[in-house]
């Protein structure tokens, strides 16, 4: 079905279009949507069930969509260094999620999307949340974008925290360098993200431009604003869904009214996976092995859009594995913009819009912290004996945004995993097919030469002093 | 040339309109948009310089608008409570501006304009400022508005005020009843105010509604949001005023967009006259004397509009004076609801909106506090000797939001004032009038034994206990 469905496409692609010569006509507006812990199971498209995502759905129908579109790190910090730098975030040193007492961030010497589409004469524009430092050195108006507004970290860092009260400041929502207000309270966020977002479109409607829009939520704790409040069957989680999704269709009706639709690329994905332990309150596994926090496909795989009509062929799904560092090598590509300096893991993706079925990376490598995890190269996955952490069997899930406690496990030996046959990571197959492992420990041998693996000891060569913490 | 619109205008309403038939069909979403300090002079329809109202003055154009519309207190509690119960607010014992200190509030067994359309179905939502009792029993939720979002009092009442650093507490921003931010910056307040009202017309689309806008601008300190810093050529007075002209516009798209407009009766007015201590970040008082505070024209003098496409002639002038207080009976008319069983000063004013030039009240009071300081009989104005504040002359005015110091002079002797003539209240007539004198100086001892006077020792009949600071 999928394959009929993708052959289709790229026959619809052939005959309607010619996109290398079309990509450069012009300067397109970028719009990089992305969800905080959204799981691969969250949009109706990639099988959510207990909610609606109407808009996300026929932005993936409008578009491609990614069934293997994965992030190298599964944590925020880390994961947000990466897609803004195209680099793996160990190679900047940017680890886990920085709380308000990091003192740090990503050094502003490093190159983000943004710098490099200013640079080409874009408007450049931030909403929602950073996480890569929040003193004023390291937020978005010194990292390339021209306007800010949005909390400087997670949601969840506020002295209202269920399990730690008192132990976060207070919450600034920051628009610029300033804090305008602290917040008591999250619900209006996805609308003020929502509605800011809308008027940089409308105020850059003339020139070229990026905003990137960082949605706080899905991430706990969940609020929505009233309009959204009991809307989905599934409670709060399922409403915050609801309310992006309605964030996405307001974005996309304001393109349509000022007519920049036609000429404009939509890219939306997520960060890392589900937040298991908050129970009700994390998005849906849809399948894959853990989440968040962990190199396993719930932590790393994500759903992954990239809509530009006329430009990009509808209806496709694209096996392929792509990652978030591909994201500014593509955009680089589309808008014909100079390359960072500073030595780059991404590709260009760009012909896996095209509908072109074609493998452009050795090996995606899966880091947490300094530690190499994981490496994949199609749909093989070798992963390393490291320890994550994971829920008890028969922990009972709550629903009322208080998590349940994680237990740290070991895995003991290198796991192989045939991701096409095996998406949920249950066998492990190394011993049937040692030339593949042979292979996968190869690329990992690369990765730690040139990135590092604090588990083999490994210093890696590459790592740049530019990146390293203030 | 006001007198020839004026008949046009009512020959329009004679031939195209019968308007005391149509009220009555279904009952009309009712908007009312107050804003705060906005000065007579602040449109452009009343002679605004310095930056442009195009929104306000086409919302003048569809409908009437007034030259003579008063508030009966020229400060902000007392105007509020006045607007919302249709009564002198002296009759309430609701003073001056209160703040963050106060215990009390507009009390709940008052019957506002909400409680009153609630009762006869409307559904009912308040966004801005409200300023009748920060405490939850006093707040617009418990005070007949379904709905609220918005400050509890004056803007400037803030620990960043700049003459009493540290004096007021955090700033909250209220949803519900409930603080969900503090204010550190008000940038995106007037920007905040519209969008959740479009979000409120949306939501109630499908039945009678009543949204109660009070903007916190123009009132000091100054802000706008980004698209509207330095659009007027006046500073940011003019910005301010720009936003809740854009404001406006956007709540007129809306109801367009959802075909409300013609079922649609917009109220727009002010609360009171400019705070001239401000300066440059005042309001302009179009040649009347004084501002906000005193009971001559510049304080409670404001702009008024009426507009209701197919109910209310479009391109009229109204020279007949009314008052807020007149607003809750006029509303009680076209919706077909019940009035307040405590006794109310208002009168229902809709003749006048349908071009019939008649005096419907026989004289308006002017109260500070609890002193009658002028009445008002059609043309004729008699303030009575009282202590008022001013800006002695000479005085070096500020353009930066820090207020110059004004000195209280006293006013001697009784003054009779035409205003057809002398809008700017500066020739005393009473000895050349000794029979209109005589009329309102009957009509002044009618208020007194009403509503009393502290002026004359005078406590009055009926204050009623229900209104009485708790």
């Amino acid at each position: 079905m999928f394959a009929l469905f993708y052959s289709l496409s790229i026959l619809a692609s052939l005959l309607f279009f010619t996109p290398s010569e079309k990509v450069k006509d012009q300067k397109p507006n970028i719009i990089l949507i992305f969800a905080d812990d959204m799981a691969y199971g969250d949009l109706g498209v990639y099988g959510a069930k207990g909610w609606e995502t109407p808009n996300l759905d026929q932005l993936a129908e409008d578009g491609v969509r990614f069934t293997q579109f994965y992030v190298p790190h599964a944590v925020c910090t880390a994961s947000r260094a990466a897609l803004l730098t195209g680099t793996y975030a160990n190679r900047l040193e940017l680890y886990g999620a920085i709380d308000h007492s990091a003192k740090h961030g990503l050094n502003p010497e490093e190159t983000t999307i943004a710098e490099m589409l200013k640079a080409t004469g874009y408007q450049t524009g931030m909403v929602g949340k950073w996480h890569l430092g929040h003193h004023t050195e390291f937020l978005p108006t010194n990292q390339g974008f021209n306007s800010y507004f949005g909390l400087p970290y997670s949601n969840d860092m506020w002295p209202n925290h269920p399990e730690v009260k008192g132990y976060y400041p207070p919450l600034p929502l920051i628009e610029g360098e300033k804090a305008i207000a602290y917040l008591e309270d999250q619900r209006e966020l996805t609308s003020w993200y929502t509605y800011k977002s809308l008027e940089f479109i409308e105020k850059n409607q003339g020139q070229p431009f990026f905003l990137y829009l960082a949605h706080s939520m899905p991430h706990v704790p969940l609020y929505t604003s009233d309009k959204f409040q009991g809307k989905s069957a599934q409670g709060a989680y399922g409403d915050v869904m609801m309310e992006i999704d309605w964030s996405v269709g307001e974005i996309r009706s304001k393109l349509k009214e000022l007519g920049l639709d036609e000429n404009t690329l939509i890219i939306f994905t997520s960060d890392n996976g589900p937040w298991l332990s908050y129970g009700g309150h994390a998005g849906l596994q849809a399948g894959l092995r853990e989440g968040k926090g962990t190199s396993w496909e719930g932590g790393i795989r994500v759903p992954a859009i990239m809509t530009w009509p006329g430009k990009i062929p509808a209806g496709q799904i694209q096996d392929q594995a792509a990652m978030t560092i591909d994201i500014l090598p593509t955009l680089a590509k589309v808008t014909n913009s100079q390359l960072p300096t500073l030595k780059i893991d991404g590709s260009d993706i760009w012909p896996l819009t095209q509908g072109q079925n074609v493998p452009l990376k050795p090996y995606f490598a899966y880091y947490n912290k300094n530690e190499l995890q994981a490496v994949i190269y199609g749909k093989w996955k070798l992963v390393f004996p490291h320890t994550y952490r994971t829920i008890p069997a028969g922990t009972e899930m709550r629903n009322d945004g208080i998590p349940v406690k994680y237990i740290n496990v070991k895995l003991e030996n290198p796991s192989l995993f045939d991701l096409a046959k095996d998406r949920g990571e249950t066998t492990d197959v190394s011993s049937h097919n040692p030339e593949i492992l042979a292979k996968l420990n190869g690329f990992a041998d690369q990765a730690r030469a040139d990135l590092g693996d604090a588990l083999t000891g490994n210093e890696g060569a590459n790592n740049r002093k530019a990146g390293r913490i203030k």
